[in-house]
């Protein structure tokens, strides 16, 4: 059976404090800390692009787990800032990694929800074409779309990268997903003219409406129950996001992680970056992850630990 | 058991004629006929984008079929040109075909094999999802990023958009896929500045080279054999990349199809235009298809009329 043997995640160095930007953005200590949550955001280095962050997060998974670029049968990258649009950086990291010309590459452009789709993508893909080791990246530099004037993004937004290696010897496999879109409010969070544009409160109220409805479901279409899920990893979208979600769905706040403090919103590589760093323990068995943004999309799925 | 139901198509009407521009490039008719096969490339509109061929694409499949936007539970786009990069161009298209929210959307970034790929991607996600109609779009309007002054890449590709409608009630099935991608020689295909460069010889030498082994391959994972194929539908690269894989398989050329005469090379659109348009006849049984390119990157099939 497929699923998740290992992640290997990146965090570029550089840090920009939002205590710093206080003034500029006539913001309050309480408004780092209890709404966005984010005290400062990663940026990637100016010579770095989006390739280069995903080779450090595969250097990294590497670290913990041998892997030979042989043995890779599929790679994807879930991006919408691609080294290029032509051609999808998969292929760029397929180059880079060495890996044999017997692979399948494509990248899926996708936001926040990404990872969680992405998870069914490669999972079902590898099944029907017989594959057992694939590599699934997530990386959305937004640094190179924002811009810093504008606090409804700035302030959010960190750049991070994440691999999550899909074998037949996984730590946790996937149970049934859920997949939603509300494509005719596409406008609330859009890539213009090169720049990032959100209506910070029509995607808050987007999520805070749709998704206690779809986790609900996943629950159900999974046949568990809340007290049965250990931890539910919801995207990075605030601090005060997550909170309302706990709330609106009722979940006992130790159960719920938010770690986004020191980095920021890494889009579709949040929900990787606290699989790999935050749920060590292995008493975690039934995990609920759930991912929304962008599109406006979402999907959630309930993952177990082998 | 999944697969291709029908397939709707649009060319738009605008065409720049490869003739009129035999001066400025110093070609000579043989060179159009013969070498690149394209005696008009195909010009969508300047107010139309990728998503507005895309819509167009769907109401010509409506003609053929009632569709009812209700049943649809995936909506896949297949480009390299979205509208945007943020969002992704299936979520514009849930909106404006008013799909209803329980719909999965994502783009797939991939060039000239993009459809091959993407049958395999939509029916596995599907079969694992328990999904029973999904839209299949390809759509890659070259024209927004062709420089009409360069001679590589202005006579050869035209604008155009297909949809393929992914049912359980198939005219097609799909057999086994490849996959493969050489990932190191990416540049010799690549948009920078918002501007395609083509290196065509070398693009070229690494059709001729690996393909006519991966049609082998396709063929003998199948466990079919040449003769019993009726049609072999590669994608249109040029006139003389498909007389040249003819030759170098062996193939009969009455069994081989070249139609991009009129419109050119459509990109990841001229397999599913040539399974819509020029295979009318259900004497042919066995059908190869074959996606190559941006990448770079390949993938074939064989596929069943029921």
């Amino acid at each position: 059976m497929l699923g998740i043997e290992e992640i290997g995640s990146y965090i570029p160095h550089g840090r920009i404090s939002n205590y710093s930007r206080k003034e500029k953005f006539a913001i309050t200590d309480q408004f780092i800390e209890e709404k966005i949550g984010v005290a400062e955001v990663s940026v990637k280095g100016k010579e770095e692009d989006t390739s280069d962050l995903c080779i450090k997060a595969y250097q990294n998974l590497r670290i913990k787990k041998d892997i030979s670029a042989d043995e890779i049968e599929v790679l994807i990258v879930v991006t919408q800032n691609p080294d290029y649009n032509i051609p999808h950086t998969s292929a760029i990291l397929h180059g880079a990694l060495e890996i044999p010309q017997k692979c399948a590459c494509f990248d899926i452009s996708l936001g926040c929800s990404g990872y969680v789709y992405a998870l069914s993508i490669i999972q079902s893909f590898m099944n029907a074409n017989g594959m057992k080791k694939g590599l699934l990246f997530t990386c959305d530099p937004y640094s190179k779309i924002i811009d810093p004037d504008d606090k409804n993004t700035s302030l959010l937004f960190g750049d991070g990268a994440a691999v999550t290696l899909i074998s037949d010897n996984p730590a946790y496999t996937f149970g049934k997903f859920t997949f939603g879109t509300m494509g005719k409010d596409y406008k609330n969070l859009i890539c213009q003219g090169n720049k990032l544009h959100m209506n910070g409160r029509a995607v808050f109220n987007f999520t805070a409406k749709v998704l206690p409805d779809d986790i609900q479901q996943v629950v159900k279409i999974n046949n568990t129950s809340f007290d049965k899920i250990d931890k539910f990893v919801f995207h990075q979208g605030s601090k005060f996001i997550v909170d309302t979600l706990t709330k609106r769905v009722g979940l006992p706040s130790e159960k719920v992680i938010f770690n986004a403090k020191n980095f920021g919103n890494t889009v579709s590589s949040s929900i990787p970056i606290i699989l790999e760093t935050e749920i060590h323990d292995k008493s975690n068995k039934l995990i609920l992850v759930s991912g929304f943004g962008v599109g406006l999309s979402w999907s959630s799925a309930v993952i177990k630990r082998v």
